[in-house]
C-alpha cells in the first residue's frame, strides 16, 4: 500500500477526532444564573478544546512529514498506525475528562488520564518512525536525507519524556498539570514555526 | 507540505463540522403537544442549522480559492490553518447556544458567543491569505495573476467588518443579530454566484 | 474549481451523514424486560437506519454519475451542491423522528418530515443537473456523449414524484409512507444494478 | 467508476465508524466513589473501544487489498459495497451493547448483537471480493496475479466461520464469547503481520 492511501484513512481520523472534540463543550442548561454568566464558567472546556485540537493539528503536521520520507509501507508499519490511530481518536474522552473535573477533588484522576493518553500516543509515533527508519532505513526513500532523517528523529525525542513527566506531575496536581500540557503544544508550535520557517514544499 | 495535503484535512474538517450540525436539532419528547406542533416549534433550529451550514459552505468554497493561489505552504501557514479549522470546527456549539436561546432572554449572550466565534474565523481567514501574499508574496504561486490576487484581497476585506458589527448588535437585540448572521450568508452566496458566473474551471 | 474537488468534501459529507444515522440507535436502559426483548423492539430503528444508509449510498452514486460528465464547476453549481448537501446531512434527524414515532399516533408528522427532506434533496440534485447541462451543456464536457446525458435525465426524473407521492401518503398514513420510502430505495438499488451490469468504468 | 473513487467514501465511512466508537466512552457521574475509581469500572468500555477499532483497521487493510486487485467497479459490485459499509456503520451500537452489559444477567443478548454485526460484515466482505473474482475475474486487473489472487481467498475464509462460531458461544457464555472477538482481531494482526512482513509497495 502507498503511503498516500494511508494519509486518506489518518487524515480522516485525525480530522474527524479533532472535530469531535466541540461535542464536549455542551450547551448549559440554566438555573439561577444567567447564561452570559455561564458560559464564563465553562472557560476549561474552552481551553480543553483549544489545547486538544492544536495538539491534534501538531501530530498531524509531523505525521505527513514522516509519510513523506517514505517508498512505501508494509503492513507492520500500517498496525502500528492503526494503534497510533486508536490513540488519536481516544483523546476526545480524557479532553473532556479533563475539562470537567480540573478544578475539583477528582482533577488528578483527569489530568493522569490525559497524560497516559498523550504519552502512549507519542510512544507509538516514535514507535512508528523507528520502524520505519530501522534496519538500515526499511522504509525510507532511497533518496532521504540522511541529515533530515536525523533530525526528525531528534525532534520527536522530546515527546514521551515531556508528556510523561506532566503526567506524573498530574498524580499531585491537575491544574499545573494542564497547564503543562497546554504548554508543550504552544512550545510545538513555537519551536516548528520559528526552525521550519523558510521551507516552501511546492 | 503541498497544498493538497492540506486541502484533504480541511475538507475533512469543513465537511464534519457542517454534517455535526444536524446533531444540534434534537427530536423533541412529546408532552401535551402533538409532533407536529413541536416541529413547527424547532424552527429556530433548522434556520441555525441552515445559516451555519451555508456559512460553512461558502468559507470552504473561499479556502480553495486561497489555496489554489499558493504553489507550497510553510509551517507557519499550516498553523494558521489549524488556529482557523479550530474556528470552524467550533460553530456547532454557539449554532446550538443561539438556536437555543435566541428568543429568550438570554438571546444576547448567545448571538455574541456566535458573533465572536465567527468574526474570530474571519480574522484567522484573513491573517491566513495576508500571510501568503506578505512579504512580496511570500507563497504565491510564480504564474499567479496580480489583478485576481487583489481581487481576493478586497472580496475578503468585509468579512470581519460585517461579523464583528453584527456582534456588536448582539450585545443590545439578539434577534436582529441573528438575521444579520442570515443575511451575510445570502450576501456572499448571491455576491458571488453574480459575479463568479462565467468562472468554468477545468 | 474542477470537479474532483467538490467530490472530496461531498463524499466527505455522504460518508459522515451515512455514518452519523448509527447514533440514532441508541443502546436501551433496562426495565422490567430483557436486553434480548428491547433490542427486538428496536427494530424501526434499524429499519430505519438500513433504509436511509441505503438512500445515501444510492445518492452518492448517482453524484459521482453526475460528476464524471463535467469538464468544471462554477459558483452556482457549487452553491446549488453546498444546499444538496444540505439536505443531505439532514436525514438523520427525520430517519430518527421516523423510528421513533412511526407506530404512535404522531407517526404522520414524521412519516411528512422524512417526506419533505427526501423530496427537497430529490429536487436540488435534479436542480444541479438540470443547472449543469442548461444552456446547451454548460458544465458538460466535450466528449460527453448526447445518449448517456439524455439516459441520465430520465432517470432522474421519477425521483422527486415518487417521493413527493409517498409524502401526500405520510398526511394520512405513516406505516404505508415508510414502507413506500424503504421501497423506493430498493427500486433504485434494483434497477440500477439490473441496467448497469455491464459497466466496468476502470 | 473507479476504485479510487469507492476507496474516498469508503474510507471516509471507515475513519468516521472508527472514530465515533470514542462517543461510546462516556465520563462518568460521580456519585459516592471518586474519579479515579469509576475511570477503572471502565474497562470493559476501552477494551470494547480497542477491539473495535483494531477490528475496523483490519478490515480496511484487507478491503484495499482488494480494491488493489481490481481494474474497475460495476453498479452490484458498488451496492454489496455500500451495504458491506453499512455494517461497518453499525460497529458503535454493538460495541456499546456489549461494553455495557458482558458483565451483567443480559451479556449474551449483547455477545450474539455483536456476533452477528460482525458476522454480516464478514459476509458481505466475501460477497464483494467472490463477486469481483466470480465470472472468470470479473473486475480483476488482467495483470492481477493468480496466486496472489487464490492466497487471498484462502485469507478470507475463516473470517466468517470464526465470528459464526463465536456468536454461537455467545448464547451461552458472554465474557467468553467477547473474548473470542478479541482473539480474533489479535489473530489477524499477528498472522498478517507475520506472513506480509517483507511487502513494501511503493
Amino acid at each position: 500500500m502507498s503511503p498516500a492511501r494511508l494519509e486518506t484513512f489518518a487524515d480522516g481520523v485525525f480530522a474527524i477526532a479533532a472535530t469531535l472534540l466541540i461535542l464536549n463543550v455542551e450547551v448549559p442548561e440554566l438555573g439561577e444564573h444567567s447564561l452570559a454568566h455561564e458560559l464564563v464558567r465553562l472557560w476549561p472546556a474552552y481551553v480543553g478544546y483549544a489545547v486538544s485540537f492544536l495538539t491534534i493539528g501538531i501530530i498531524w503536521v509531523n505525521h505527513h512529514t514522516v509519510l513523506r520520507q517514505l517508498r512505501g509501507v508494509d503492513r507492520i508499519f500500517l498496525f502500528i498506525n492503526v494503534i497510533f490511530l486508536l490513540c488519536i481518536a481516544f483523546i476526545p474522552f480524557p479532553t473532556r475528562l479533563l475539562a470537567t473535573y480540573v478544578r475539583t477533588g477528582d482533577g488528578r484522576a483527569a489530568a493522569v488520564a490525559y497524560g497516559v493518553t498523550l504519552t502512549a500516543t507519542a510512544i507509538f509515533f516514535n514507535l512508528m518512525w523507528r520502524y520505519a527508519i530501522g534496519d538500515g532505513g526499511r522504509l525510507l526513500r532511497s533518496d532521504a536525507d540522511r541529515r533530515e532523517v536525523d533530525g526528525i528523529t531528534r525532534s520527536y525525542r522530546p515527546g514521551v519524556p515531556m508528556y510523561a513527566g506532566a503526567t506524573v506531575v498530574g498524580i499531585f496536581q491537575a491544574e499545573i498539570a494542564a497547564a503543562l500540557f497546554a504548554a508543550i503544544a504552544l512550545f510545538y508550535v513555537a519551536s516548528s514555526s520559528f526552525f521550519g520557517r523558510d521551507e516552501v514544499v511546492p
